[in-house]
């Protein structure tokens, strides 16, 4: 039986941690992206099918390579965060599952044309819960994050991704926040507004 | 500065928590899904836009209407668990828009039939991570969970969420997990084989 987190827990993943548009000048370490994605990767998808990939956009050459890409409002926080995460989802995913996933070749239930609609709706899906557990798992580690789902699309995935099998997602900044550039917090929906127990 | 969590708490949201197939005979309090809602809802969504809606199946009338909508492997565990969650995003989400991100009125960026593929594009993404904030916030506060996306969404819909405009994203069992009900864990993916650092 496990015993729930402390407050202060809590606190780091959800209720203090905000969305950052402002960065210390403090760099990220590879290995801390290491140990995200080792917490991240852990965390449920349907059939193990681990779909989501990332590319962390950290030298001042990347950066440039991604600058165009993005709406004016999210350059100038984007230069000074110390990593973007690029998340894609990798629409071939089911290549992998005879490894992620081997109790049985899974491959048959994502694989050929008549399966693309659930192939790419399965990829959709895992990869975004996967880029949730990399945030969270980030928070745990003492990072701070700023997604942001406005840019252009075809350009990143043309300069990230290319050859067309991965598609970005979202983009993810990660460091440590400025607490002295947040907003106010904007308000949440009510338990009764959003949920019905039957 | 936010301090890492500590070792406990890694456990207990990733590297030891699992999918669980069997639950205890130990219900979940109402109160407990009231507070996995409190946490999870300030986890971050596009413009704060917050479309993830839940219905949570707890009582034997509400189960007997879910049970003929789940692929028969599903049913017996999905049967035994004290409560089944059917996470859903709202199509027009966007209408709580001027409550939940008030700078601006942000409604136009995502209703009428121009938009209609980037709200539903919206809905999904930002629903799903709220789904996984959720099923990481059941974790931290010592719940397990068992999602599965195998299921007909046609008559979950029709059952649970009548006129259309909520479709659900996929179900997750919730209670306490029995632990010698477990398959051996599944590989993950290594670092290097799904991110690169540019």
């Amino acid at each position: 039986m496990t015993e729930p987190l402390s407050p202060s827990a809590f606190n780091a993943l959800f209720l203090q941690a905000r969305t950052h548009n402002g960065w210390l000048d403090r760099p990220v370490d590879d290995a801390l992206l290491h140990r995200t994605w080792d917490l991240a990767r852990m965390g449920p998808t349907s059939a193990n099918c681990s779909p989501m990939r990332v590319v962390f956009v950290k030298s001042p050459e990347a950066k440039a390579r991604l600058l165009p890409a993005l709406m004016e409002g999210n350059r100038a926080k984007t230069m000074a965060a110390p990593v973007t995460a690029i998340f894609g989802n990798d629409s071939r995913f089911y290549d992998m599952l005879p490894r992620l996933f081997p109790h049985t070749d899974a491959r048959a239930w994502f694989s050929g044309p008549e399966k693309a609609e659930i192939a790419a709706t399965t990829a959709f899906r895992n990869g975004t819960l996967q880029a949730a557990y990399f945030m969270l798992a980030a928070r745990a580690l003492g990072l701070d994050c700023g997604p942001m789902s406005g840019y252009d699309n075809v350009r990143v995935d043309r300069e990230f991704f290319p050859g067309g099998q991965v598609k970005s997602n979202f983009l993810c900044n990660i460091g440590y926040g400025d607490q002295s550039a947040l907003f106010p917090r904007s308000p949440r929906l009510e338990f009764q507004e959003a949920c019905v127990i039957a």
